[in-house]
């Protein structure tokens, strides 16, 4: 019964490909050494090449060295091929996270290992139990759909083929078959949040449901499909939105996606990009700036930022602020190209700028602006940043903008500021936009 | 801050609309009395008529009548108007199924009291851990999106503006204000499975994460979106395919689907043409359907078949049996028509059927198929129903196919069966066609 339920399971899930390496994950505990069994039972069926790989993580004392014996012995006995490795990991992890880092070791190990024997599978002895714990688990700290599926029969290249079976079973059948194994004392330690699940909370759902292993397998069995299922949706929404490091969304197509797959797209699409996750809070704001008049940005941390232009919403790196500039004018006709314009400056022509006389004895410097600049306006005096703000110059040109100065003071801004009446003689400006300039590509 | 998050929840959902009337679900407990009492003080702000409804289901003997007299004073003191029925559940429900029985008669009573006060919502005080509570539970016996995600803020006129309180908040707020309230001694039951929940794992979950409930929340809210995103995608797709009571599905459509997708779509379909459910394995047969070679046709249950013929996946009602047709013969020339084919019956003309003298001794009779029919085939006899198999013969057209006998002896069946070697004089049959006669319009 269980051995056919195995079969079904590798068969139902193409776990292995004939004449394929397995790598058994082997503990030493019941579930490890009934996989490594019966993956030896059916070694001709399944036309497999069993191995086995034990790192011994140092975190039990003496116990762990008893496994380590454990495994070795029983390797030998069943004439497997056995990689054995030490990892302190309580020296590794520096008493941090000891759980998590004991998985990296422990998966690096396997990789290595798996790369020794030149590929394959790694198979490691998850049950339906365990499925269950997982999803409690994830469920208790708050999941969406890939936390309440739990894991896969196959991610990459590690298999879990006992992941129809419940640890009840595993029990009857070491029974059974007379399997000698190694009990693990810290599945008994209660600081463990799975050791709480599994001891304090999966007895009670089972007076509820005696079958609960079957029903969670059923619930996550659909749960997998359903998030194939996203996953594809997701991926033909956001193909036309990536470019290198660059998402750029159609604000019609932004709006007309439901909230869900939008959400998801744009999670993945930033995923890409970034390698990074968006927080929730992130998300909603990028919902709110499709509403928003205009031009408009927001910061997304990590050094990049979601646009609201030319009706598409578009999510890139931070620019680094552009070159600063500087160039003084002392003598006139003289055009100078600054990023955003090209400015032709001369005597009584174009947008009056000062007076001679004030232009021979102070000339003009044209500058980007510097924090802290402010402009005169008769009265009193106002921020150059708000002066911009107000006049809806986008962010990004803001920095690029030339500022026409002369001594201390702002005289002139193209587009934004004029300070100067007209009287002659004066020095003048023509402004010419630079249309090659393009700040968002 | 309670009262922050209950009217917050309220515009969140939309529960309540101004001028409408609230009829709160009043068992006397502290979620529902708190329920009263926050509907009350904001009852100006929310614009709303509040009433409260109280059944005794006479479950609980003494204490149900001193919840009934509690509800009454307190409806008193608050200046509510309350409704009262009592119903005897034990007695309605015979023992069975109680607590669903309970749950119905409650509906029905709110339903029919809410259509007295002019109608409006039903208002009921479910709280975030009666969510925790639901999802658990119906997780625990297995289930889909749908049982994950638990109640929902608003179903039809059923509004639940607790659901985003938890019962911690609610016990704080009832002794801040001093709220009276009745405790239903059936709530610490553990016979009931949801007390096992309430009582012995919830408290567990919490070691893990003290804000239980607001992650249950978060995740609850994310699958009611994915659940809406799904209903709306299944709309699109079967929008096509229902055609009253059939639904008719093109074999490309159904092949490029995501299995997912296409279960959730017929399912969805096969809900709307009958009222029912399909079964797991009925979704899976019509799957394999797609994959038969020429006609095939599946038997759903509950008087529904899924059929595979032209290129098309059809589910439809089975078809009563055609009415039964007979035919006496007697003289010729003669032409008869049947549902599928015109026969012409004359003498030396066509395919010979049987010795003019033989016709003229016993006739011929044509008729429709009868259960036991058997044809000869020289050396053995044959079930008719197998011959009409093996010459690939639909089932819809089996009963149609007119028989022609003589005697006891089937002597013909049009592209089937041939039993007369010619020898001049005969009687012979041409066999035309009947293109009007469609068996699957």
């Amino acid at each position: 019964m269980l051995e056919k339920k195995f079969i079904s399971t590798i068969r139902k899930y193409s776990l292995i490909n004939p004449k394929e390496n397995v790598l058994v994950a082997l503990s030493g505990g019941p579930d490890s050494v009934t996989l490594l069994y019966l993956l030896l039972k059916l070694k001709d069926k399944l036309k497999v090449n069993v191995f086995a790989a034990h790192l011994n993580h140092m975190l039990r004392g003496e116990e762990s060295d008893r496994d380590e014996e454990f495994v070795r012995k029983l390797c030998n006995e069943w004439n497997v091929t056995l990689f054995v490795e030490r990892r302190n990991v309580k020296e590794i992890s520096k008493g941090k996270n000891v759980e998590a880092i004991a998985r990296k070791e422990r998966y690096d190990f396997l990789r290595k290992t798996l790369k020794e024997i030149g590929g394959g599978k790694i198979a490691t002895g998850h049950t339906a139990s365990d499925l269950v714990e997982t999803v409690l688990l994830n469920l208790t700290k708050g999941t969406g759909i890939r936390g309440l599926r739990g894991f896969l029969p196959k991610s990459g290249n590690v298999i879990r083929p006992l992941i129809e079976i419940t640890r009840k079973e595993i029990e009857e059948y070491t029974k059974k078959e007379k399997l000698p194994y190694v009990i693990d004392s810290s599945n008994y330690d209660k600081s463990f949040e799975r050791n709480l699940i599994r001891l304090d909370v999966i007895p009670v759902l089972k007076k509820i449901n005696p079958s609960l292993e079957s029903a969670f397998l059923k619930t996550c069995e659909t749960l997998r499909l359903l998030e194939d299922f996203l996953n594809k949706e997701v991926e033909t929404v956001i193909h036309a939105w990536t470019e290198k490091d660059e998402i750029k969304i159609p604000l019609q197509t932004f709006k007309s996606l439901h909230p869900f797959l939008r959400r998801e797209a744009v999670q993945k699409a930033f995923e890409q990009i970034s390698g990074r996750k968006l927080s929730f809070k992130n998300l909603l704001d990028i919902e709110k700036l499709a509403d928003a008049e205009g031009y408009k940005e927001i910061h997304l941390g990590s050094g990049f930022k979601a646009v609201k232009e030319d009706n598409t919403i578009k999510i890139r790196k931070e620019q680094e602020k552009p070159k600063s500039f500087s160039f003084k004018v002392t003598k006139i006709p003289t055009t100078l190209h600054t990023p955003l314009y090209t400015l032709h400056f001369a005597e009584n022509e174009g947008e009056p700028l000062l007076p001679i006389t004030q232009f021979k004895e102070k000339g003009i410097t044209v500058r980007n602006r510097k924090p802290g600049d402010k402009v005169n306006l008769g009265k009193f005096h106002k921020p150059l940043k708000k002066l911009l703000m107000e006049k809806k110059i986008p962010p990004t040109l803001r920095w690029q903008i030339p500022i026409i100065t002369s001594g201390e003071e702002i005289i002139y801004i193209p587009d934004v500021f004029k300070a100067y009446i007209k009287g002659k003689p004066f020095v003048g400006v023509k402004v010419e936009k630079r249309e090659t300039e393009k700040t968002d590509s």
